[in-house]
């Protein structure tokens, strides 16, 4: 492979296509869009409606094997099979997640692809985009600073301080808000109490952002959002606050899907981007909705792992959407399933161990039983499977034909090493051809829960099913939530379960396949505005902390005055 | 007068001009701006260069007499002027701050001028309109999250915890967050210590916005705010943090001016939002530099009275600008020189007392003193000074001829009552027809004092020929921080006076003009990014709270989908 310069270079070398012309390309026109400078626009929701009666394109979700803390390359691969399908002549586009400022400053990594996988403008997409992730902040906390100020006021809705469960967010890395005191100063800056502030993609109005279908729909999702309970045990919303009207208002423009393009020129539709442990980590069902009236392929992709985003995206994203998948690609690496079979500790931010770079066939055969449990889970859907091995040079060719054939023995299509991040759309030829292959097979789409199941039968199906676990442990508070929560009505809401990526259990430090385990579940909460309940397996992290050298260090303007230090 | 509909129906009734037009009618081409949407723009800095060579139009700053709770008009003045410039066939452009959203969903009240003149997109304008606010936010608490994790890194700057002047922000009126305990939790949390928000349009970046002259004068500044002191009392500065050249990335596209259209279809720039009493309350430098260049006549605002914002903008703005006014408009209503005169009391939500609508010349001559005094401000910086009567229907024909006398008595070259929130560019003919008149005349300029007098001298002089105080008093803190920052070499900076707007003085009970009192000066702060040291006189509130019954409450969308209840 060539050497590759860096992202940001990559990116600021590339000529750009006008937005107007990537736009045209997919038969939107002036009417369509609204231009956000010269390469972003955002995409006017009245295109449902003019396009209605077109038949839908086909729906690909790319997702992953247990990933290790550097991730395998889902996003660069959502890209560059985008990119490969363009180079096959179809029409193609990728949706995907917005990322979120944090992190961008805090620990280096960028969301918007990588080498000559990307979608540009780079520096655009993560830093502020087209606003819409702080739109979302602004309405999560306006509800916030009304909560405060209605105890204030009289407390007319009888609301106990003690049981609100909505903090205030921010879209930087700030841990020293995890944990705060507002309201001192005495009578006239309110009640003191203790709450906290999330990183602004974990709120809940994220996750309504990213499952609404349309300005109505919002509105009542935002009126459904619980803050909190009335001193008689009520569960107090948005509406009851009156708030959901102005947050409504402050997301008008951020509910319209954003258009960019691929480095190699097909349309990326970027919208929302909830988290993919407390929420369900997919970009947006209008994202979705829209591009498959455009396209007759859409890549989108899924949070983490097949265990957790893409379960998500089929028993949350597509029970609301009602859209189905035709095909699933689940991404892997060498250094992961070696790691899997007990070769290497991946540890972000060290090198990576030297056993891991040596070929070593029977490590990779051990840990193609995640990749084989990955594609066990797709399946339960009712959808074909195809297996894409993110290749590094390191990689041998006797890895490569083991993972295949383990592959194939699972009930995948196929499996296909892809070089997109060195070689753009080039490197996913093949990958691309059995895609559009898959797609025409006959699918048996099903959930793996219905909706009138009880909490508890739901969270057992994922534990035993997906998790791999023996049976589930209840701890006495989740206990007592689920009892609560069936009593307020909410028992019919999918469940979104709160765990680790790092494997396929609740335990981090569990690789490949964990069995015979119990799975614990320590509490259960309700985004009944985003629509789902999120128990949690283990402690969830909803604000990150700046290391000890931000990648903010690094970032600054040159003498030209063009971005610096940005990946 | 016609029967006038809200806001919101005549700015959602109004066709507006594809922005592109209305670039064009100003000379501006594809190449020099970015679309936000159809109807607003960003324009690109590089026009400066290009026009370079082009000679400035004439410069209006458009100011009041001391206004009561409800304000004089000002806005609605500025783009009625402008209007009505547009209406004598002159090629006039409006230059305005950009309204906050804490104010929009609290306390209602809109910032985009109101009735037939008023700017629009109105509802884009008041919600999130281009960013810009949202990017001074994010820089601002990149910092606060910087400082922070320095601390809890090892602290290699020494930065003494308890010396921190740098809130957080955030763009809602929430008075829970005025004053907080953050880092809780325990150690991976960092260390408590008690900080507050402010509103982002108070931050310090806020006014470094406002007051830069590009790209690389702004990375400076963002480099020279001064965050704390060290255990050494050494200044520690946002380029000690490490955080500037991130900060003016993330400020990238907020540096550039915002075109939208006034409701007679001239071009207004509006750009960034400073407040007016801890700041100097001005559009950016940057927006008068480029509509000087694109405009025979710029008319702007400053904040507050002339006494606060007019002072600041000739001693502040155009000493970074360079730029110098050709004449002042001095808005006053009948209503406010009645109270000035001792008759009726106007507190904000009340309605007005029925004697302040009753004829009552002597009451309006006494009020004239105020209105005299200002005149009295503006002439002392050597420009041509004009009377706007923003006309109510309940004014009589002998209150309006008081007032001219005063007007011409005091020296203003003439008063002209105008009906523009009524009749639009059509009710201010007159007075721009002066307007084109009195910049015709030769002005003196002169700052009311140089840069190298002391800090002392240069309060004493605003507090004397501003504040007509017999002298000041400053309490042991300010006498303090005066030397200290006479020490750190921040003598030389402008005073931005941190003061009531509601009185001439510090207090507010304190109408007409107040004499033979003391000034007292509390405390004094720096602003060593944005270039001015600020002395309080008074307590400034920097976040404002919600009351029981917000704005926000009724805002919302109809059945089309449609805002409804903004304003």
């Amino acid at each position: 492979m060539r050497q590759v310069p860096s992202d940001l270079e990559i990116a600021q070398a590339h000529k750009l296509i006008p937005i107007k012309d990537i736009a045209a390309s997919i038969g939107l026109d002036e009417e369509d869009i609204e231009y956000y400078g010269r390469y972003k626009a955002k995409i006017r929701l009245e295109v449902l409606e003019k396009f209605r009666d077109r038949p839908n394109g086909k729906y690909i979700d790319v997702t992953a094997i247990t990933p290790t803390p550097l991730g395998e390359g889902k996003t660069v691969t959502t890209i560059g099979l985008t990119q490969a399908l363009g180079r096959l002549g179809k029409k193609a586009i990728c949706t995907l997640r917005q990322p979120s400022m944090g992190p961008v400053f805090g620990i280096k990594g960028g969301a918007a692809g990588g080498g000559y996988s990307q979608v540009v403008p780079m520096e655009d997409i993560n830093i502020h985009f087209t606003g819409d992730i702080h739109a979302v902040g602004q309405a999560h906390n306006l509800l916030a600073a009304m909560i405060d100020a209605s105890i204030l006021h009289g407390n007319p809705l009888g609301l106990d301080p003690l049981s609100i469960m909505w903090p205030r967010v921010v879209d930087v890395n700030d841990r020293a808000l995890r944990q705060i005191v507002i309201g001192l100063g005495g009578r006239e800056n309110g009640y003191p109490r203790e709450t906290g502030f999330d990183i602004t993609v974990a709120s809940e109005v994220m996750a309504i952002l990213a499952l609404t279908t349309g300005l109505h729909d919002l509105r009542k999702r935002l009126g459904r959002i619980v803050v909190g309970y009335s001193y008689s045990g009520k569960p107090v919303t948005a509406e009851d606050l009156r708030a959901a009207g102005a947050m409504t208002v402050i997301l008008k423009e951020a509910i319209k899907p954003n258009l960019v393009q691929t480095l190699e020129g097909q349309a990326c539709i970027m919208h929302a981007g909830p988290f993919a442990n407390i929420a369900h980590g997919q970009c947006s069902i209008l994202a979705d909705m829209i591009a498959l009236k455009l396209a007759d392929y859409v890549v989108t992709e899924s949070g983490f792992g097949a265990d957790l985003g893409m379960e998500k995206f089929m028993n949350i994203k597509c029970r609301y959407s009602g859209l189905r998948p035709n095909c699933v690609v689940v991404t892997c690496t060498v250094r992961a399933l070696k790691m899997h079979g007990g070769v290497g500790n991946v540890v972000a931010g060290k090198p990576l161990p030297d056993e891991i770079l040596k070929e070593n066939v029977p490590a990779v055969e051990r840990g193609c039983e995640n990749l084989a449990h990955m594609i066990k889970i797709a399946k339960y859907f009712g959808v074909p499977v195809l297996v894409a091995i993110n290749q590094f040079t390191t990689d041998t060719p006797a890895e490569i034909e083991a993972i295949r054939q383990k592959a194939l023995e699972a009930g995948a299509e196929g499996a296909y090493p892809i070089t997109v991040w060195a070689d753009g759309g080039a490197g996913a030829i093949d990958l691309a051809k059995a895609v559009v292959e898959a797609c025409e097979k006959p699918t048996n789409f099903q959930f793996l829960y219905p909706d009138h199941l009880s909490i508890k039968e739901k969270i057992e199906i994922l534990a035993t099913k997906v998790y791999n676990a023996a049976g589930v442990r209840y701890e006495p508070l989740a206990e007592k939530k689920i009892a609560l929560f069936e009593e307020h009505g909410w028992g019919h809401l999918p469940i979104c379960m709160a765990k680790t990526h790092l494997s396929i259990s609740h335990d981090p430090s569990l690789k490949n396949v964990p069995r015979d385990y119990i799975f614990p579940i320590r509490d259960i909460r309700a985004s009944v505005g985003a629509g789902f309940l999120y128990p949690l397996a283990g402690a969830m992290r909803t604000m990150p902390g700046l290391p000890s050298q931000p990648a903010a260090f690094k970032v600054d303007i040159d003498e030209q005055g063009r971005t610096v230090g940005l990946f």
